[in-house]
């Protein structure tokens, strides 16, 4: 990378630091990462829509806003990507699907008001899978782009991993945060279900459905989740709450050495070896500051209750998509869908119970561990990119709405990075972030 | 009646002040109650358990409680009955249900818990319909006994209207409080949904069950109600609030002399035209206090999404009792449960939000009125005790979840009570329980 790349480069809190003093301005950064998404999206392809002169003219004005000595957001310059399922007033916004072709929103989300409040620069739209669910758009993982980026969230895991910004934002139903994070080798913060409002996101699965983001650490994630947390009233999941103090929280030092449950969720056995292996090595380094937490074995249906939630709700909330007809759809939307159409109301109440009742057991295992650790996926991103791969270590967290945070961990023998994932209890995802930051820098000083 | 039964035609508020003051004691009106039931048990049939010693002795001990110059609760000394299907320790609530015979739970409802906070004496369980559905018990219109009093809260209402309890408490799913307080001439009041806290009681639709009371008037329903209402933990409809003072503000003068929107809801054409007369006739003597308001078409199908949600929930918590086989159950609740089981998730989900869409469409009324107004019934109580009478006025207010009370206002020319309804904007029950006290005092001024 060239001089502007190198920027690219900073953690996004040096970056905003630079940006408040002036020492850097708004367009460079952008430029920067024009610049980098000019030179690598034939092979990365992860936006949906870009216009390099809509990032500009954003940035020139914040730099306007920043000489005329006026108050500063808290994200002021800093360029954001958005999963294309998030509407944008005047910019496309096609929800991966060929129906939506075309498509520009009047009023913007929730979130895209706050991120422009706080002086963001919306540098894009980043690719999802369509309508955020399981067939693939055209992203590639720019570790190596003959293996799925993971979706979702495809295109927003992979700008960030490859340096394209510093910071995007996604959702997950299942596993569309977490799983493409530790595709791609970045962190992702899915918060509590109910932390960031979801007024003008395609909703899927209105029990499920979280917003989260994708930043390289969790210092990071925290800074922007922070600014898109809150209440509205059109969001029935969100509540009034005191300001998170996200950033704050996590980068001080646990008040005690925390302890960690290492869960084997459902689905452990048929795990890539590599992480058997990095995880037993990772138990002896940890020594007792970890044990493991045995999941009763009602956690084995868990992915199927989490699935006919997720296929009843989509069922409902794609209507309009099922109506539009088979030929725009693909295969494993059309078929997730089918699937939604025949659950039976009573089956889809019961699966809602089993969430209530999973939540009141990890009570308990919260209750003896400051957070759990287990793996984000199965194994390192699988090669292909017809398949986004397996949510099995992700589904049970949507469900119960704890907050779960992933952070690259470890390689594979190939290249491509594993994520580690933790867990906290749900509401707390300030301590969670905090215990987050604390094992990156336990990781490094393993490293070191 | 007699003497001791005299009391019985007091007032609750003055019964209340007697008892506080010690002109009457505990014992003196819990005999009373006793006589009256002795009397007139085998023509009406209200009470699915009844202990004569046990009512006793709380009198009883209420009584000391008093003459050791104790403070005393809010309903100190009166006579309280409970529904059949709310959880009494030690005391058998058997649901109105062949399969729950000799069920006796171990804890208190958490409405029964309030009720002996506030120094009621439990008189004993009333008779519901099976597991407050539709399937009539043996309780009989007190007015005429050939007669049904409607359901599923039959026994509540008969109870109060028969004077042989001065106060009942009931639940309504569809209908089940307002209709048998129309059907026997007494005040049903079912407040907003979540206003009262259901745990320990029978969930037949945990998105629409209300727990509601009978009394002979508003203020006596206040004053009742508000001793109800409240927040815990294990009933997510219920949130923190304070004190509802429902008595303080239902006893009050309206500041404005209060508006009513006149609606005639789907299924009025089908009404007795003994009801549309008293409309016409009320329409007239209310002159400008009274407009008619339409409601758009949409409401048309509310009578059939409210029973979708309630027939899919129904057969969610259910379960347990179809499992225990056609043998026990009968037709109707078998009827119900086999609809019930085979809505499919979707078409439920959309019924969920019809019902959003419904409760705005209806602020749109609230904002020009202070209460509407609208039958309680089709008619006075049908003939026959096998079935206990259409909902159609009813089932809208429930799946909205606004506060109803109906009055006894009209009488058809067999002599049956014929009722009329008052609903409020959500939340707002105090308000709607002055307009109704205000429209009793000026419904006596027609009279007199």
């Amino acid at each position: 990378m060239g001089n502007k790349a190198s920027l690219l480069q900073l953690d996004a809190l040096e970056l905003r630091a630079r940006l408040a003093s002036g020492a850097i301005s708004a367009l460079e950064v952008t430029e920067a990462c024009l610049d980098r998404i000019a030179e690598r999206d034939d092979l990365v392809r992860a936006w949906a829509w870009i216009d390099p002169g809509f990032a500009r003219d954003q940035a020139r004005k914040l730099d306007d806003h920043r000489k005329a000595g006026r108050p500063l957001g808290a994200l002021h310059g800093l360029p954001v990507a958005l999963k294309d399922i998030i509407d944008t007033a005047k910019i496309p916004t096609e929800n991966g699907c060929k129906a939506d072709a075309g498509r520009v929103p009047l009023q913007d989300a929730f979130i895209v008001e706050r991120l422009k409040q706080a002086g963001a620069v919306i540098l894009g739209k980043t690719v999802t899978t369509e309508l955020a669910f399981m067939q693939p758009g055209p992203t590639r993982n720019p570790v190596n782009p003959d293996h799925t980026p993971g979706g979702s969230s495809s295109g927003s895991a992979a700008a960030v991993a490859d340096f394209q910004v510093p910071l995007a934002i996604g959702s997950q139903t299942g596993g569309s945060v977490i799983r493409p994070a530790s595709y791609c080798g970045v962190t992702g913060f899915k918060p509590s279900f109910g932390a960031i409002p979801r007024r003008g996101v395609l909703m899927q699965s209105p029990t499920l459905d979280t917003l989260g983001v994708f930043a390289r650490t969790p210092l990071e994630a925290a800074m922007l989740a922070e600014v898109l947390f809150g209440h509205d009233v059109q969001d029935k999941a969100t509540t009034p709450a005191p300001f998170p103090q996200l950033l704050d929280i996590a980068r001080k030092d646990p008040p005690v050495k925390p302890i960690f449950a290492l869960i084997k969720p459902p689905g452990w056995a048929d795990a890539d070896p590599q992480l058997h292996d990095a995880f037993a090595e990772l138990a002896e380094a940890m020594g007792e500051q970890m044990f493991e937490a045995a999941l009763p074995a009602v956690f084995d249906q868990a992915a199927e209750l989490r699935e006919r939630i997720n296929f009843a709700e989509m069922a409902r909330c794609y209507y309009r998509y099922d109506r539009k007809g088979e030929n725009t759809l693909g295969p494993l939307t059309r078929e997730a869908l089918d699937k939604g159409a025949q659950i039976l109301a009573r089956d889809y109440l019961s699966a809602m119970d089993w969430a209530q009742i999973y939540g009141a057991a990890l009570d308990e295992v919260f209750s003896r561990c400051d957070a759990i650790i287990c793996p984000a996926a199965p194994g390192p991103a699988p090669k292909g990119l017809d398949f986004t791969g397996s949510a099995i270590f992700n589904g049970l967290w949507t469900m119960v709405g704890t907050p779960a945070v992933t952070i690259p961990a470890f390689t594979a023998e190939n290249g491509l990075p594993m994520g580690l994932q933790l867990v906290g209890p749900r509401g707390e995802d300030a301590r969670l972030l905090r215990n987050a930051h604390w094992f990156t820098r336990w990781l490094d000083t393993l490293g070191a």
